[in-house]
């Protein structure tokens, strides 16, 4: 007898990623993983993304940190809901975690779901969440290298956020050089300048935000 | 028949470790992995190290990057040999790589072979490399939350720099709570406040390594 096996096998991680899709579509939700190294700013970009934005977008986020709720804390206090992961020792978060977190969350009352995955610039990129965006944070004090140095996370998004910009007259970056290389590796991507802290180049960030929403209704 | 079993069955990486380790110890070599997130100042720290210790200690450096060979380029221009691995995607240096390195260096002419791990907070803590000590570098735009949401790393180390101490300036960074937070995990680091781009507090640190030749010789 022989048995035809037309059907994909599929990793654990890509068959959660295939029913987080599924849930996003079942509740109209938009879904972006947010990466980047420790300490760029993600969590800030966050709370100011949800205070700036409280009567245009509902918006929820998962959490994922090796240890601590820190940042579900930070995320509460500006108003939204957020439910936090704890990864003890994984370098990243999986489709399993976020499936987990999705039916903790009240996403009736949700437009956009953000998944601030674990601080790491290489690792996460290589694990499909079922997200419908990724957003890549560098911050100026971490070089204008770092395209170049980690091509595999900066080819495989929609936005970059070159964040701490409020710090460019004390540091030096070429902003110039890091767009260049951003489009080198993936000509698509929407590059956005701001600083979290100052509120400065948040509003184009928003527009494109707030587009998307535009498209999901 | 019974067999015993009483050899510790070794993983490849373990292997290499120790052949690392015998290395070191036929060659009389100090050597220290550098671990850090991307973009905390590692090289400038080095390239540094290298200038100002040009005449008191004799240094090689191992560089390891996802991409690109810039960081060798660095060391090079200050003075010192450099081996660079690219890693091709892998989020951590193994053993086996380092191995590589150590025998096409000029090890005969050195004091010490610092091998700067691929920038990630995560993947590295977990591979000993054979490596005589840890070095943590920690920078000041990353946040003083970082030595809680990252622990593994943060316990598994000698010293910790904190980085870029120019900058406390203009961002909100506790020093107190950074050295209490690595303390309770790791209570023999040493823990030295440096600015690799202005000199300041690198004498602490030159003289910790210093320290180490002594003890070698």
């Amino acid at each position: 007898m022989k048995v035809s096996l037309n059907t994909k096998i599929l990793s654990k991680n890509e068959q959660f990623a295939e029913q987080n899709r599924r849930f996003l579509a079942e509740h109209k939700l938009d879904c972006l993983n947010l990466i980047s190294s420790p300490g760029s700013g993600k969590t800030t970009i966050l709370t100011r993304t949800i205070t700036d934005l409280k009567d245009k977008l509902r918006i929820g986020v998962i959490e994922g940190d090796i240890k601590t709720d820190y940042d579900s804390q930070r995320i509460r206090a500006a108003g939204a809901s957020a439910i936090q992961i704890e990864t003890e020792g994984a370098c990243h978060l999986s489709a399993q975690q976020v499936y987990w977190a999705l039916n903790q969350l009240p996403v009736g009352d949700m437009d956009i779901v953000f998944v601030e995955n674990v601080g790491n610039l290489v690792c996460p990129s290589a694990f499909d969440l079922g997200e419908r965006g990724r957003v890549v944070v560098l911050s100026i004090p971490e070089g204008d290298d770092k395209p170049a140095k980690y091509p595999g996370t900066f080819a495989q998004c929609d936005v970059v956020l070159i964040n701490k910009i409020d710090l460019l007259a004390h540091l030096s970056f070429n902003i110039d050089r890091v767009s260049a290389d951003i489009h080198t590796l993936n000509p698509k991507a929407c590059i956005f300048q701001v600083s979290a802290t100052t509120g400065k180049g948040m509003g184009d960030w928003y527009d494109w935000l707030l587009g998307r929403k535009k498209k999901t209704d």
